[in-house]
């Protein structure tokens, strides 16, 4: 029954797709303009519909925050809609001709840029995320199938309904943005083995959701978003430069992915750096975790001591796991067994050090002075973001509207054979 | 136990990363020189080596065919250490500079090209594919994990033993090439699930090993090499053309992965066509497996009736399903229905005809008047070839050494925070 369910809106998307495929970006671009027109005409339906949501989840006792996150009002929902306009702004990637050549044989070989197809998108509570993703979704010729959470699904209905609305009378099939209204875990692991009908699954949400989607999933899975970020502050560091650094990517928004986790410091500079850094952490309390000679070297009595496991995780919290160690080398060996694969930044003055560092580190973003926080598609001028992958097969680090499309060869020949 | 076994290996194929991210370009094409000199050295014990397999093979009552796949002679060998030169000349793209910019706060981000780190390869029973495989690997400063068949288990030994000493020699981490000796089907799937030391998998072998990958795998898959491939013929084709290449890409080699399994003919042009084809696959004693009207034009008592599950089997062998359409349209749907997304034909003198179906037909290679069989790395210009990638993520169709690796940015700054 649920497989049918979900079988049944695979094959809705698939027959979206092929018309997808063939629209303009002015086709494209006049949806997203008038998406953002009815976003604008229905708020208040949307605002009573999130109501039902924000209502539920004071209920069950979901936390402020949380309930701020889900919490839609006209401001927001302009915002939304404002949004839009960023990604109609974005040159389209679709129909770009990567490059090619004539074969010895005369025939013509042209690698051209194609949406990816059919994009699963499993997300957590943020219903500007449902508008956000279908937008990038629909601006690369792709469809979309969107799988929120049960904690905003009346939002998310609301704007799925208007987003529909307006691809129909744009003349656009309506099934290039389709929601899963049925949100029992099970139709999510179902989605996830749908290989006939989606071509790649995006998980945008907690480490929990993509160790999820990449455990059981058998469409291939963009992985994104869980950063356990290293500052390492070499021997050679400008000392003011590097509390600045670690201060900001620690505690300048910590519950964001490319906020810093976890700090090396260099040994020959732990003793006049630690104290600085701390007492800056100290302005936030931030918990510290350290290490034997960490705690040695600041003689404090708060400063638990860091397990192998506090070293793995990512706080997303006004908290750090705190190591000295002896070179860059041992900095670099740390890092590449902890990290997620995110970001890292040293702090050095020291060329060579910088170089093996970037060189040898194998994360997405590799910092040389200057903060973590910066890995985003907004700081790398993408236009817009639909997530920071962390994985390295297709895209690395946070990805735009071209990451959301492939390639295929047209080959025209005049009756070549082999 | 067997976990241990494999994690070891992983273990040690992460420790050989880290170094093999610094090698430059002299120092690699060094070791594959020295591979190739230390394989025509070695020819004897590695022949030796082989005769167990073969022998076992004879014992196990093997095809004469796979036989011959497995078997290795002196010019089997000579040919095997002679492919290593294609590799020695293939430009390096590790290092490349993609591109970057300067932020406006100051900020240079820059995007290289960095080796995918550790490679699963798991593949079938020809022993060349151990060292090709691995070549591709060392070149692009890739470690590969090899996991072979178990009846050539002997001959991938010796093979990879004269590798790891080929790389010693040359100053290399020996562990760049790691064989899983242990030929165990739970070893496999271990292997597949080793997301902490293995990067990408790539299987290369039959549409079972592809499938059990992408069943059971947890590690990131490119999938490859299974082919259903068509070739549709429009009312407006040019029938010699049209014969001519529906029998090179049917009969000129049936076992390889862009040889057409299916052929869609025009109803206009069904009647004149039919016969011709049939008459010329005649001469190769291809099987028909045929739709109504396919059999009804024909009147040929010994075509079979195409069943749903013919029209998605890729025979590898010389069968053929058949299929009268009415439109171009229904060709591309039938297309996108069963179609594995490998390699498709149109054959047609009709513009708008060819590019709807290139526009629409999802697949990795489209071609417009020419045979399918061109779908190879060699035939693309790439130099060497890893793989046929059908999926869309990362890489689609031939893939050669820039598909072997991947990107990073990294960021140069002066204390710059968010």
């Amino acid at each position: 029954m649920n497989l049918e369910y979900i079988t049944d809106i695979g094959k809705r998307a698939k027959a979206a797709q092929s018309v997808a495929a063939t629209l303009t970006s002015k086709q494209k671009n006049d949806a997203l303009v008038n998406i953002g027109k009815l976003l604008r005409e229905n708020t208040d339906k949307i605002i009573k519909a999130n109501k039902l949501d924000t209502e539920n989840a004071v209920k069950n006792g979901i936390s402020e925050v949380m309930i701020d996150r889900l919490m839609l009002n006209e401001a927001r929902v302009n915002s939304i809609a404002d949004a839009l306009n960023t990604v109609v702004e974005l040159a389209d990637p679709v129909g770009e001709i990567e490059g090619g050549q004539m074969t010895p044989g005369g025939l013509e070989i042209i690698k051209k840029r194609v949406p990816l197809g059919v994009i699963g998108i499993i997300f957590e509570s943020r219903p500007n995320v449902t508008v956000d993703a279908a937008a990038l979704c629909i601006k690369s010729s792709n469809v979309a199938i969107l799988r929120g959470g049960k904690e905003a699904i009346n939002s998310n209905k609301a704007l799925a309904d208007v987003m529909r609305e307006a691809l129909k009378q744009s003349g656009l099939p309506e099934d290039m943005v389709i929601l899963i209204e049925n949100t029992d875990r099970e139709i999510a692991t179902q989605m996830m083995k749908l290989n006939d009908y989606i071509d790649v699954l995006i998980p945008r949400g907690g480490a929990g959701l993509i160790k999820s989607c990449v455990q059981n999933a058998t469409v291939p899975v963009i992985e994104t978003g869980t950063g356990n970020c290293h500052v390492y502050v070499d021997a050679s560091a400008d000392i003011d430069m590097a509390v600045n650094i670690l201060n900001n990517a620690k505690t300048s928004r910590p519950s964001v992915c490319n906020a810093c986790e976890s700090l090396l410091v260099h040994n020959d500079i732990a003793k006049e750096f630690l104290p600085l850094a701390k007492k800056k952490l100290d302005e936030h309390n931030v918990v510290w975790l350290g290490c034997e000679r960490t705690k040695a070297i600041l003689c404090d009595d708060e400063i638990l001591t860091a397990t192998e496991a506090d070293y793995k995780t990512e706080f997303l919290d006004y908290k750090i796991s705190v190591k000295v160690v002896d070179s860059t080398e041992e900095a670099i060996e740390h890092i590449n067994r902890y990290s997620t694969g995110h970001s890292e930044c040293i702090v050095t003055n020291n060329f060579q050090n910088a170089n093996l560092f970037t060189q040898r580190v194998d994360s997405a973003a590799v910092y040389v002075n200057a903060s973590t926080r910066f890995t985003d598609g907004g700081e790398f001028m993408l236009g817009a973001e639909i997530g920071i992958s962390t994985q390295k097969l297709h895209a690395r680090g946070p990805m735009g509207l071209r990451e959301l499309t492939t390639t295929k060869y047209v080959i025209h020949g005049n009756g070549q054979i082999r």
